[in-house]
């Protein structure tokens, strides 16, 4: 699983940081979180490809997070897309969306699926759910968590040859949970597969001022990307607008065991932002700036079991 | 007067191309034809200020042709803009820029005056006129001419000296069409200022197949902005959805007189233009293919007074 920061300028686009757009490719697929005006050019410029976004999550409806939408659908159906698209946001989504795409006069060659979600919400995705808060801001807004499911438990290949056990469908037998009987001997499955291991999680606040509900939302995660606008002597005024200054996005990580944080919509008055990481790091030392097409892939986590709680 | 191409792909962008948008800057004002997504990016990477922008005339309702719309007023009131921003476009641009306007959940700090227009309006902006006429596409679509306004004739200065006549006033009047009397001598406006003189013209086509009606439209013009989608080995495909080949449109800018063609919306197939010029330049040799922010200072005409039935 990888995230490719796509947009990372707050509130207007500057000339090296295009407006909210991250995307998350996770196999064949990607998920997109906000998807602001450019976000089809940014995607033409790195490495992934537009066609393969299945799920597109909105956090709120400020230009800078959604006006690339009707643009993308209409570029992935001039290139002859036909599977469904995804679409989720805050309450009025379905409706907002739909209008946008009417305004446009051309007929997308594919089904728009689109949702609105509320604060609780968890979408189950198969191997990973997408849960919803909200995060307090000037409109609607909604933070979104990607959290993959567990995942099967190591398999003790060498423990299983030392039995003897001949490669094949036996294997496969124990892996899905049964006992196999082998030279008179019953072989547990929980002798060779370990328990099940924990999967990812990667949270994303969308704009947001400080919000303590987000620490139990974002428990332990992977990866958090947090609103951090300003520097912290801006930090009245950040608040002020909805937004978070780096420090306060660094508190939030702190408190909620992230293991690492990157730190996005960042305004446009910030041509090199080092003050910004340097605020966050002073209180989360793994904190990072992100940049446009900056690509950073989530490490699997060991084999241990994961917080199931959180699953 | 000068041209500064914002966007010159066609249908969706491309690495290298962003889709339409023209700049005209005439003295401290911006005149902006189409509004591409990503256009107020395209500003920020050009030596042009969007804050300059006075009007924006929109061609049609496809996304690649109108939806930076939305984001341009955005940050234009992110910077705090206060003046009136006139939008111009096709039966329905009210009421869908009004839409498009109120989806995204933020109030302008700016009237936007937004109008209708039809194919034979005439839009009196002051020192020019905006013209207008229809362009067959697959949605209603309109070209657009900038004409400016007869300018006052040459003043004879050596003349005026000879006469003995003195730098000020007695200037001024003559200028303004006043006979004046120096030294017991009448002198007449026209036996010092020459005749008037005719201003610059320039014709957008918007999206469009090639179309006889824009030969009287454009007569004469000094520079053609023509949709070249094609190089003509594909023109029956670029006719189809409503565009032209590159052959077509110079043809039609042979036919009008224009003294130089543009060729824009070209379609993201090609990397290296090279056989869309050429195709032109065989049938028109001054075509040129308009790249991103290539800049085209639109020269004065010459002193003679230009067709006045074109003013």
């Amino acid at each position: 699983m990888e995230i490719v920061f796509l947009g990372t300028s707050g509130s207007m686009p500057s000339p090296h940081r295009n407006v909210s757009a991250i995307a998350i490719k996770r196999g064949g697929e990607i998920i997109l979180m906000d998807c602001g005006e450019g976000t089809q050019r940014q995607f033409m410029l790195s490495k992934l490809s537009f066609m393969q976004v299945s799920r597109i999550l909105i956090s709120h409806f400020h230009g800078d997070h959604f006006l690339g939408l009707p643009g993308l659908v209409m570029t992935m159906s001039l290139n002859d897309r036909t599977e469904p698209l995804e679409i989720y946001g805050p309450t009025g989504t379905v409706r907002t969306v739909q209008s946008l795409l009417d305004i446009n006069l051309f007929k997308p060659t594919f089904e728009t699926r689109v949702r609105d979600l509320e604060p609780g919400d968890e979408v189950d995705c198969g191997e990973y759910w997408l849960k919803v808060t909200d995060s307090p801001h000037q409109v609607p807004c909604l933070a979104f968590a990607l959290e993959e499911k567990l995942r099967p438990g190591r398999f003790n290949l060498e423990k299983v040859q030392a039995l003897g056990v001949p490669e094949g469908p036996l294997y496969r037998k124990l892996q899905q949970g049964h006992a196999v009987d082998w030279e008179g001997k019953r072989i547990a499955p929980e002798d060779i597969v370990g328990p099940p291991r924990r999967g990812r999680k990667i949270v994303y606040t969308g704009d947001t001022r400080p919000n303590e509900g987000l620490v139990p939302f974002a428990r332990n995660c992977d990866v958090l990307i947090h609103d951090a606008t300003t520097e912290s002597t801006l930090e009245e005024q950040a608040n002020k607008y909805g937004h978070s200054s780096a420090r306060q996005a660094a508190g939030i990580a702190k408190r909620t065991g992230a293991a690492v944080l990157f730190l996005t919509h960042i305004s446009p008055r910030y041509g090199d932002p080092e003050a910004i990481e340097a605020d966050a790091k002073a209180v989360f030392p793994n904190s990072h700036v992100a940049r446009d097409f900056f690509e950073y892939k989530v490490p699997l986590p060991d084999g241990e079991p994961g917080p199931q709680k959180e699953l």
